[in-house]
């Protein structure tokens, strides 16, 4: 039986909205029963019916949307937050505390409080909170971690990670509101780029490697001058383990479209994956040379074959990343493991990061707690 | 309102049959009414009902469900076949004349008769039969064929293409059932691995290009010695406005993974493709330097825009070129354009340059008219 | 003590003479002693003497030079011949007859017949007539030959290569002469592209597989209406050992700068190497992954190690391949080896490649003998 | 007319010996006339004598040439310093104070005093002190530096460079006294891997950007723990026109060969080199298409054509490279300009840069001035 499915963001011409409701819908475990897809209620209402959502459960807006499921028998079993970064929090946990179980979008919240606060709501509730880090979804990152992780390069001693565009890199279009908003405290909180794009880089780090941030270094540049926050950040971290870290982010990095990467060099080993081209992982044992390893090859790890639909070589692609949380988000709701879906405390440590890395910029560098209080 | 959607083979552990139902599926067009999925019925049955399709439409049999669904008011308005090659044609012809549109997987027939047949009764029916060389609904290779169909590189000189493996290079192997009935022409017909990777390739060259493939020259080798049927193939041809083609498939090239690009090159431009980065083309204007475009890009053709669903470098792989399929079809059944979907014809012109190559490689290489008898 | 180096052609502005000057002294074994470098005498001994050549030995032509170096007990141990290709065969033969060792350019000579006359004058002479197949002394190239002829890829089954730019694709250029030539049999003789940049491909072939081509099916083109000989050619061929070989070349390949790639498939592997990234080389063994192999790895065979100067990942490019080919001549001038040397029978045997080529695909694609026939 | 070059170190079996051999001699401009090439003065004699160096110049160590040298009237006219690190500043300054033009191994002294020191003595000497920086002497590297002076990526926001292998990371190894000295501060100094290949790195962006390293942020690493200094570093730095600039460095990224590549991030463009595959630059103006500009194409600045030997697509590597800064000193030495020549003055502001940040590593990443005090 498909399970049901509702959404809240993501309207017409919305970026993410197609990927939610294609990863949903992709392998036959979603319905979308009930949406409020629009800050605008009437467009959000007529897009959803356009989809296939019943009129009753096509709604003008999130409350309406909660108060209409919480009534129902047939209510949703999931509910993804895909609007705009500010409001996550408040709708992430009225759904919680309804007994819904959420899929948000990142970043989960705008402070650390808050962050906490879905985590402690999540746990009273009983309920999933998962946070979007779809990247970690990749067959082939499962494949890095479950080969970390079984100690196939030894103890991590390095990872390197970088996550650079320039689609923000022309000044004559930084006025343009839809590019702004992103470097304007008043609206994007206390980090531009960094909490944009490199909290999926770090979340990566951690995911792949098991371990923690524990403190941070950075140096924050806002290389358009009209900025407020930075455009560019390097964040140097320590894990928990003893593992150094590097983390290179940039918006104006013209010529780069989306440049995420990630190496993890250990005692016997090294790895790198890069998101343009994910269906590939370079792997080198100590001495010896790179082997390149595709999705779908015989002899990978139980998640990386799960995850995967079609045969060696035939690529899969972004989409298809976010489908897999949503198979993990499936099995997990029907009771079985949530191993490798990132949660609240993923969202609440990403969040701890941002802060960390905002303090240690405007401290000349210093190396700065970067957990958050609730975990020291 | 979403189409009903019928689907033959492709069951449980098929290699094709997630795509098809993750294309039909992923972008909310299709349901899944129907279905005949095993060449075991009650397997078929079975995971027709798991998949949530209705007991009374999972069919044991494919005669089973074509008298089902023509007595059903609410009948299928497509249905794929994605059986064994040998079965297509008896399928496919059918449901044709049933009255249903069908999705054919490639090859569409054995012989150039049965596909003639096939192209009369899709007239004659006044339905679609759509086949499903799905490489070409990737975005990037529609953006090729609006950049040479609008002249961006001239008149065309030069097509080369090649769709090469190494998965069955391994002698050791050979005997495996799921391998040897490929070279075996009791099961395969004519020929091997032209028939079962080299149609894609002269598909796209004439897809791309907008002519037809005049006359072949073909040179085929078993390379494994108990191989009846080739295992490598380069086929020289010709097209109809007098560009040149150069097609190689194998599938002993060890170390290719699916190996399949195309390169045009024109009076004022080149063009390459690659199917395992699919999300970018090559592009050199003569005299100037290699430009690398982005699938997401602006500027691109309607075509490449409208079958894209996530942001530029974000990358979307083979299982949406297969949903791309389905997205024309949704439109053409609805009474939209079928501009880009391959039909009866193209399957057809694939059967008779696989026989006029078989021809050409049996006759010392002597060039062979390869059109089929019906389109001389 | 460096030995004394002669060189004809390769004169001020020349393409190829840069690299010979290069190739010859980069390692000191040869000192530049006597020239004839240009078409025009005055010019020849002026450009000679700037190189510091003695004005006794900066001569007007290679007549002058042959009878001057003749008569002189420090005569040169090295000729090189780096003039236009319808010179070669009149000069090389020269200066075997007066007993000096030969580096001709490629082709070696225009026709089947003077390739004859070569290979049983050096025989005759007892001199080495060696011809500048140069891309055979790249380590990567080296390596790829020990390892296949070891055994590491098993019985080779099949040999993909392909030797294509598009420097000549711009017909507005076409009557430009230093292109138009190639394409004139006037000057060019009875092949223009396959002659020019194919026959290092099939060199190749033979060089690394350790076999002759015995018969070739080809298909050649004039894509550019004007010209009278072939600007794309594809070559299918057999080797003695029964290996299937395909080989395609162009020079309206646009966007392609210099596309020099092989691909050997063997029973038990697989291997890339590209001209353009020449100090790597892809392989796969059988059911394995493919792994990256470096120039200066360590493990690598003693003639890969030996002709490499500096340490992994510092790459060698282009003028230290002919640089070793002066090293395997140095070697050989003093007694050693010439083991990896391309000679005289090279050369023959691409002429008669070319003259077969050229008659099967006159003879609609048919198979032809390619040995040349005193190799029969 | 040659120039007479002197050589001091790179002996036998030395890692850069050979490249500077290859590179002085490549184009005829250099005779190796003098030499003291190893620490055993016997090895050193004789290995200069097989080289071709006369008896009475074959020196056993660099006091004893200095003295030969400055006493014949056909004294050298150029002195390359490769030895290890730890002596270069005495040799150079001896050799400079004499009146010969230096070309120095990097690092070219110990400490900053050391380095203010050369400079004084090469302005006092009215000599060259060049340092080989040979990385900068690419040709594309050349073309890179000529478009951002010119102003086609507009004012230089950013630049990202990485300079990372893995040929320490093998803590088995780590005690093999050729790897374990470059950790031991005794030997090697204050740095490890930022004082060996970092240094190329920062050299290169100022020597593109123009402007000079300001202010550093630092964290180094020591991930193999028996190791003091550190085998991995991230810099941030500050240049003179506000350019913000990110630089790793590492020994212990396993599976990188060499793998150095520079990012530089502009107003208007964006361009990307890499070491590996070093005849390409990827050149993307903002809002527009990545561009592939191949070494040898037509409408390159002077530089880059002048530093090319042959023709587009054929590779140059390294040794050419090494070859190129012995071309630009043979027309510095004849009175042509030394534009594009790393000087004493760039191996100075490398020794600071490395001196601050090694303190802003030890001062919890604070930012430190790394500008010469002689500079300040
Ligand atoms: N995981 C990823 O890789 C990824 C990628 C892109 C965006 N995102 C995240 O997704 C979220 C949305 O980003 P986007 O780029 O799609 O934004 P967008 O501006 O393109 O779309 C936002 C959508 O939310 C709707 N909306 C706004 N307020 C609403 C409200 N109160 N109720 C209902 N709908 C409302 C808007 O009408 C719009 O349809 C952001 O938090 C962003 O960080 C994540
Ligand atoms: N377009 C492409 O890129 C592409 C890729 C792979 C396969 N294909 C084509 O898809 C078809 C299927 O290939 P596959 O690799 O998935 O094969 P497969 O052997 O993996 O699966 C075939 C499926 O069909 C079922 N089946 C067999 N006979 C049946 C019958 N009479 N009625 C109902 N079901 C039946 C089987 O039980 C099985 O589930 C072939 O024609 C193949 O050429 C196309
Ligand atoms: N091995 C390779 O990869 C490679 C690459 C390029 C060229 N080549 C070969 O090198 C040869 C020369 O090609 P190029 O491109 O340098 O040609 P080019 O036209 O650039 O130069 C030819 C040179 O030879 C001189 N010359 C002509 N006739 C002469 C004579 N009778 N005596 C002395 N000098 C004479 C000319 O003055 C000129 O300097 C050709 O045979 C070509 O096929 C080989
Ligand atoms: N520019 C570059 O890219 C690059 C690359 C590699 C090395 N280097 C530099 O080159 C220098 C040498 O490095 P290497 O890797 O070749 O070292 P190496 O240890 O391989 O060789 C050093 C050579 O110097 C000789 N030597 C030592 N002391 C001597 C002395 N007092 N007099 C004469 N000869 C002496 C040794 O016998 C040996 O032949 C170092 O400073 C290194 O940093 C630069």
């Amino acid at each position: 039986m498909k399970l049901n499915w509702g959404m809240i963001g993501g309207g017409e011409g919305s970026q993410i909205g197609p990927a939610h409701r294609l990863g949903a819908q992709a392998d036959g475990n979603f319905n979308l029963a009930a949406a409020a897809l629009d800050a605008d209620p009437a467009k959000g209402r007529a897009y959803a019916q356009s989809l296939g959502v019943a009129a009753d459960r096509a709604y003008g807006d999130w409350r309406e949307m909660l108060a209409g499921e919480t009534a129902r028998e047939d209510r949703i079993d999931l509910v993804t937050v895909a609007t705009p970064n500010a409001t996550h929090y408040e709708i992430t946990k009225a759904f919680l505390e309804a007994g819904f179980h959420v899929l948000c979008e990142k970043p989960m919240t705008m402070t650390v409080e808050q962050g906490e606060d879905i985590v402690r709501t999540a746990r009273a509730a009983g309920k999933i909170c998962a946070v979007n880090y779809c990247y970690s979804a990749y067959p082939m990152v499962r494949q890095m971690r479950a080969m970390v992780r079984a100690g196939e390069i030894g103890k991590v001693r390095l990872v390197v990670t970088n996550f650079s565009h320039g689609h923000h890199g022309d000044a004559t279009d930084a006025d343009n509101p839809r590019v702004r908003w992103r470097y304007d405290p008043a609206m994007a909180g206390v980090s531009g780029q960094f909490a944009d794009c490199g909290i999926h880089a770090l979340h990566m780090a951690s995911f792949i490697v098991g371990d923690e941030v524990e403190k941070v270094s950075a140096d924050f540049a806002s290389t358009i001058a009209s900025r407020v926050l930075e455009d560019d950040a390097m964040v140097n971290f320590r894990m928990a383990g003893g593992t150094v870290g590097r983390l290179w982010t940039s918006s104006v990095a013209i010529g780069r479209q989306h440049g995420f990467d990630i190496q993890i060099f250990g005692e016997t080993g090294g790895m790198r994956w890069a998101s343009e081209q994910p269906n590939q992982v370079y792997y080198t044992p100590v001495g010896g040379r790179t082997q390149i390893m595709e999705k779908g090859e015989s002899g990978l790890c139980s998640d990386a074959a799960r995850l995967s639909r079609v045969a060696i070589a035939h690529p899969e692609g972004f989409p298809l990343a976010v489908a897999n949380i949503y198979v993990d988000l499936a099995a997990a709701i029907r009771g079985g493991s949530s191993d490798g879906l990132p949660l609240a405390e993923d969202g609440l440590r990403s969040m701890a990061a941002v802060y960390a890395s905002v303090a240690s910029a405007k401290a000349d560098g210093a190396w700065t707690d970067a957990r958050p209080p609730m975990f020291r």
